[in-house]
């Protein structure tokens, strides 16, 4: 169960309204690796997490702080798009400084939420559920959140260059702190589950299936012309858990067959040769 | 530029069809984290990389190998859906051990393919570019790469189990094989990108604005009840940048204020006390 | 800012597994008036709302409450789950009342969430943000907010119906009684907004633009074929703010023009008489 | 069946062309709320309705009637569209006052549609089904009905101040006449429908589970922080069916377990302790 | 405008429920190629046609006529599901041949349609906007409204097979020929437009700029390993439009550069040597 | 398998860049008729073909040169995108030539794929597979293929008057060659398999159920007012194949019955009269 206080995470308040800026931002609420992507996330994780309390504990922790960042962003939005009603736009229309920020708004900004924010990305496309997993292996989880902490803090750092605005800033910069603090919390808990279990997902696969297909696990196909790839630590090392050393393929061969599927009964209606006449 | 060679890269060859097994397939052909999916991830890495020839070449090579295994489970499924028609499933329907596994079709390796595979999940769902990223910063992407081939390991070895079909078998194996080097791979590059940069996604942000928010770069937020989460690397270790020690906050206060957003003008038409009665 | 504590809502003990109930029950999680939605839908119509305390303070009230009924239901959906690996099934399949039961699983409930819900809905469509609204306006909002505690309480109640299962239908009750409430809350909610503002959404707009379309305002059309409709309180009642009364038009003529828009430039290339200077 | 004929329901005539506003009001033709939702929604409660002749009639009249509401917005989108091939573009663009107009363009009524409408909402977004509901149940259906009429009419209230062309706006004082109409009806089939079986949805499921339920359909639980929402008529009323008075929970406790799902077996290959190294 | 008779186009008459075939039959209604696809499809032509009064009015009659198809296949699918209630479905689980038909019902049908027809495909997916095209030129989308008649004929035709129900199989008769007469009509109509313009779309193409690209306008790229497409008439013809000779290039080379882009600024963070100490 | 090798198919090299116009290239990378669609439409067309041979060889041929179109769009989109960084975009603001170009730019240029081109439409919307078809049935597809390269350059036509930067004409000017090869190419298979199994798709359904259906195989059905309709090939010629002539219906009256479902069992609660045992 939950609960709400109404303070929030932390301090957000622009200096002035930027319409254009408010469309923007809506690529860190409601974008591939928004906030809402990362709260979805972590509480799904959370919730299906089992016989591991201290990693679900840590889930539910996290997810839970991340319903708080949707929140900011949210009024983070709303305070960039103050005073846009549109005859404020018009009236902006007549200074041309003004009325490209005014004018960069999203129409649905106006239309749809009457100045609120949207659970949508930076084009209008809704958030939805294919941005997110939560796979019941921790290590594959785990990798999945520092992969998404490291496009989301990406996105802000980007976006940061986009404003002079101080006080949208500031927050960007707590937001980019948070964001440092859960990489490095996932690479730590990666650290710990890499030292027990190693570091190929899953590791409980079938190990007399592994030994068949070792030394595929080795190679390097080189199947796009020229050897740039072949100087680097993929093709030169050793595997990171020690089973081999790695093999570099300048000009593979393929080791299978041509496919030959079998020609379909009639009633699939292919209309091959003598099926056309039909029974 | 791209050549296509009729030989699949590994043998695809199954025992006997089984149209449940090929519904059940369609999640790692065309699902969230399916052959499609790293195909196109791999590809825009590599179309899009500017000023690393080293992972531009790299990057093309392996996806160029993904476009062979998606043509692979192509080749796979429609094998287990050879002989599926109605009629023949209709004569299947009379032995009960065979009914289960013909009744188990998708209706659209039927309607839509003509028992052909489609670009579809398990559940029928088309896949979408949402799944995949290519962000320009190779480290973040790494990242991104290294959770998708572990997803995808995870999920071949998940239905490894759900067959006892030794053709089947031996396809995922090489799979499993494959993906496991893909791992080794993303590590490896991972491990040359830390090195040069950091371990923080991304490097480049300006280092007095991290100062400012370095404080909340170390804080573990305990916002679950319950102090499971304080045991971890995360809560107890270093920054694994060496910046700086993790602090446990049991019982966080919100730094923020309540927002406070102001009221609208009468065209957005909010219909707040007053509002009503319009010029 | 949001704290979580372990314990759930309600209690939540199913007597015993049931993979093809835990996929139905997948609509009321993830599906479109699942408790995805109503958990997002009042958070955002919480987050965007200005000029209200009241009702903000309701709709954070009543948002969080889903966060911990999405909870619930992965419980619910995991217990059910329980046991359901794929040897465990090929047991189950060799006794035909446990394979009804045990093959009637989701695959994406073992291959991609290892036994843990997902955000989708009962076919495996992810969930969006679409099916979503926060306008802004009030009395828009709460009459979406009915419909869909409405929506979602009748598809428990018809859910309920197929299982025999004690503990889920006692979670199940819960949900109703709570659903049920939450109509109350939106209908209270409806009647103070309408007592102030009038029954129309929007209230506010201008009464003189109002006055032109007013005949409009108050007729039936009947376009088809028949004239049981002529029966109902909307064509022989008055029009609930008593503005009029309705008028019902058995033979409705259209009153508008043919339209004919204007013949394209040929750079769009329409390729009409005299356009294609190329053939 | 159905019959078209030529003339519009309502005159649709702009003053001149707009490709800016063309591009928003696709919001009111194919977006969440738009015309195509309301023409889809009616048509499928008509088609799906069930022993209720006089709502299935009704249904049909005005499902009917929206087609061509959808109709209206074409002609008025294709009008709005007159003449901004590139070359009229590029010629504009000299002029500051008409570049923003013609430069608002959305790029698919140039590239992909011609100059048509599109079946997509003001940022591109195709119309998708999972806007709509067609449950079978009367009085949520209307209550869905309802909602949409609502957020439909506020939506072209707040475009109505987003343009000064009286061609244009005479339109949308004809919707906004027929969308006042349509809430009338809506409220009229839904006090009907409240006057028979009760205000709750669904009005049938069996009484003695309710009877259990009942004291937790009366209760508001005070999960946000602070108190406003206690003065609501929500919190401090009769419910509106007469079964009880609200009871608001100023510091509800959970009721509920902490949920302890099942160590799932090694074949999922969650890799918990003890199953890494596996058969 | 349109209206409505309450008559079908065509008998729909089942001879006995079939949930599962039901299931199947949503691909027919709301699949990439059902008849929510051409209605919406011929009437987004329609609509949007400009300068040609004769295709228009036949794009009106027929996508009109669609909107009928649509209509039948909700009247098929609820007799279908006649009778499937989860008692009556708990019943049937007795009898093992009613068994499987019942069983195979889509969860969606009870829970969310109360036994009506969706709007979606037999896998659960909406519909939605991006299967259907109107681009203005009429040639261009003849080739889509051939090809959407020719897809949904197949589909028909395989699902015929499907059901021994003589009424389903009288019904898909009608749907056949009519889908017979829509495929000779788009030909009839190509055949008008190719007489007309010629056989390329779009047929405007400035002339001159054409010249230039003539030669690649005739190859045929030999990209796939074999030899096989060397045989066809695409291969060893000549243009449809009598333009010049196909070539067939058996080892093309490409004739484009590497491609090198440009290093991104550092506010980009793409982290590249030299950008991780940033200004 | 396959191979890639450095160089593009065809020169692809601008003049300068132009952000706008980068955006809305990408209709023609990932929108609905983009490169990406007819790559992989040929690709699954060819890895499910059966029976084919020679048919397969060609979608083979024409699916890996498709994989290399992509390839030049988004080397042609990030050239288009070079030096579009926030500082250069604020300079770029200062001069209102450059600052239309410069601020039209997708802002996901920008945040998400750090001046890399995006697998989405020019609004935004990520590409999906339910843009394309494998059926099996090769008329049917050939047909399909045929409709693709005919949207798809009648787009490339129309983004070319959008720019008059010669080298990105020079590369349109490429594409429109081979779109305008493939739209011979497409023409001659079907003239092949036309040649071979007649001209309606599928060509193998029973014979004996075309004749009862073969009246309503030739008939018009006038249901749009006017009948402009009557003097196209479809309303007075013959049938292509033969089979009689067509039949124009001037006032056509329905043949069906008016739809008459069952009522629903109680336990679906639609709440009907008597059903409501619990008001």
């Amino acid at each position: 169960m939950f609960r709400h206080q109404k303070e929030l995470q932390f301090e957000v308040k622009v200096e002035r309204p930027d319409p254009q800026l408010a469309k923007h931002i809506q690529e860190l609420l409601g974008g591939q690796f928004g906030e809402m992507s990362v709260m979805m996330q972590y509480l799904f994780q959370g919730w299906n997490c089992r016989g591991n309390e201290k990693y679900k504990d840590m889930l539910m922790d996290i997810g839970t702080e991340e319903i708080g960042h949707v929140e900011m962003l949210c009024s983070l939005i709303c305070q960039l798009l103050d005073g846009a009603s549109p005859e404020q736009q018009a009236e902006a229309a007549k200074d041309p400084t003004l009325a490209a920020i005014m004018g960069g708004i999203n129409p649905q900004h106006l239309i749809v939420s009457g100045l609120g924010a949207t659970p949508k990305d930076s084009q209008g496309v809704p958030w939805n559920a294919g941005y997110i997993v939560a796979s019941g292996n921790l290590l594959a989880d785990m990798r999945a959140n520092l992969n998404a902490e490291s496009q989301g803090r990406l996105q802000v750092a980007r976006i940061y260059h986009m404003t002079k605005d101080e006080g949208v800033r500031a927050t960007f910069r707590k937001m980019l702190a948070r964001d440092r603090y859960h990489q490095y919390q996932w690479m730590a808990a990666i650290s710990e589950l890499e030292e027990k279990n190693g570091v190929v997902v899953p590791a409980s696969f079938p190990p007399e299936a592994e030994k068949e297909s070792q030394p595929h696990a080795l190679e390097f196909w080189d199947l796009s012309e020229g050897e740039e790839s072949s100087t680097g630590l993929w093709a030169t090392g050793s595997a990171p858990d020690g089973t081999g050393d790695f093999v570099y393929l300048p000009d593979p061969a393929p080791q299978g067959n041509i496919p030959d599927p079998i020609v379909p009964a009639p009633e699939l209606h292919h209309d091959l040769d003598g099926q056309a006449t039909n029974k």
